[in-house]
């Protein structure tokens, strides 16, 4: 993990990155129900899972989102933090088995309507499976200093 | 784990339920840094984070999200699922040991535009610290199947 | 998890729920030995485990025993606690991938000898896997306060 | 861990061992919680548990079983296996910060009705904090390989 | 896990004792890497791994290390301590379901050249898998106390 | 995580780096313990520990060195890969609640005797406490494609 100051005005719109990869395991499953308290069979039960459409265990939308963010955290920018996220979509299942990376493209800037000295930076993420499929897409919001505040 | 088949029709606005406590340990920041791959020091260094505003650890914004959400799993509604969520923001930081519970309020409803025999409810959910404030808070889109079409 | 006070005069004798299933994965299997620090081949070694009847690793009594109980956890009752178990009995052995559910029973009911204002409820606790086979079985001695003395 | 055979005639009437201790972790409670799915607000909300005699987070009754179980996982004996327990009773909370030890002492020893060649070894389980304190008894039954039958 | 006391000259050139056995699972890989942050794609990325030689995910180094020795862990001396490990070596990889096993053997022992009443026993550590073969090799050195200290 | 090629020629002999830095908890002491099944006394009672120099619970050798090399474990070089350790050393205890760094120093550089087309690079790895105390240190052999061999 590296440190790197990254001002406002640096972030470049359509620059893109994309993360190592990560294979979703039944380990991931367990641990995540476990640390969430999220037990519902659709995540856990491999017998009633048949009967869901593709027929296995389907990973928690959480989990594929904190995983997903997980894999962009790299780098630390001190003069930036994070806001929230709007339009966290789930688009398709995550299996067992499953491998997925983080796709992270400048979508947009604009001034912070609160600090002057701010602006926003919206990330798109999108997580893609093995197959290059989009499996769960957000924006996330970044408050970033601006380099004449410094 | 109850089942409990609720139609769109019946999801009433402005109905409220407020979920069982958890207290945030050190252990959930250890396992969810572990889960995720997201070491910054602001969640894991408690040296580091003594130069932090409040001078302490700070838990992943996505792990606050994965246990509020978890903490509403209570309840299986088969004729319901997961759409995503707008409008997810981080208002205030979780320290160790703080306890959360989660508040849901029906806050809309409204016909799905791509599917007939669906609607859409938006649920309010929002994470309260044991001081009662609101640390994060988020709209949850549910797609729901109404009545007529079962 | 929710909240319904249930008292003595209030358990109904032959009452039966069933929980919601789970898979027993690998990660149990890891993850309770690793909690117990019970690390014996028969649970933790695949190629001792070929030597063994069934010819694979057999889940530890006390997972299934925990897990068993856990499901059952979903309703808490205020006025009720857990005294302890009789004839805890491993009837058939757990395999990786085997899926468990829990029944309960309401299989007696008696007067307290110690404490006036609370009866004796014996649930009768059986884990059955997907073959609808028991695992194990074992009474569970709850202490329930009676309503008069509410 | 080693192995060594002992035969139901070696088994001896009053032997007496105590295993080494071993401190009960907020994340023992947090661990166990995630992996038999029980979140009741006794073990995980340190503000509902001021309410509680002992004002404090309560063990799972599940978890001092299995680790104290598994504090006496010392010493394969391939001629033995467990059968079940008897009595298993919660004496006493066991806190954050508790060390626990458990206590196995040769209790009873009979002949099998059912196989001739074994017998049933009871052994006394008891698991004791560090103020010696009995907090949880059990009595588990073995069957042990005669040596007549080998 | 036993106590016994085992003095310097009581160390024997040539002993050798085998440890039970322990099936490495994707498991082990997922805590292994959550536990350190090392999440490299040669572990987690079963896609990538197709490319490596053996085309599987690669054990981490450290994970066959901290288990290999954690196997050896069965008997307290409560007169030596661990003063570091020479010649540590990554010999042939571990996948995902080999079982492991360690043996050591007493390859040498000398007097500690700064602590006149102790001396250094060195244990020739090997970690072997399911097929007898050497995945990894170092030197443990232990100090231990002579007897005629005592 | 990012990825960058780095041949034999470019190491340069005295260049130093250092990790971002880990608050080592009770949970990875918990964690480890079962993740090698390790559970002597020294790092898991806390009433034993009380007897030993410091008073405290001492982390396992094989965390802090598994942890240690974890942290710098942030930028993949596809032309090296990890030989083994030498001089492995525990220099002072590790206990709940320290903050450890890496600190990696390149050392020394060979050529291979084995291999024409690699070289030896020996980084100098030292594990420090928040006071700046080397708590252990090593030396890890890489073996490095040389730029004329590509």
């Amino acid at each position: 993990m590296a440190e790197q100051t990254i001002h406002y005005e640096d972030y470049q719109l359509g620059h893109e990155r994309l993360t190592t990869g990560r294979t979703i395991t039944e380990t991931d499953f367990v641990v995540h129900a476990g640390h969430t308290g999220d037990f519902f069979p659709h995540h856990m039960d491999a017998e009633f899972a048949k009967t869901l459409p593709g027929g296995q265990r389907i990973a928690h939308g959480t989990m594929v989102f904190s995983i997903g963010v997980g894999l962009t955290a790299t780098l630390i920018n001190p003069v930036a933090f994070s806001y929230g996220y709007d339009r966290l979509r789930f688009i398709r299942p995550v299996h067992i088995g499953d491998t997925i990376k983080s796709r992270v493209v400048i979508a947009s800037k604009e001034d912070d309507p609160k600090r002057k000295d701010h602006g926003r930076v919206v990330e798109r993420l999108e997580v893609l499976n093995q197959r290059g499929e989009t499996v769960l897409a957000c924006d996330h919001i970044l408050l970033v200093q601006k380099r004449q505040a410094a």
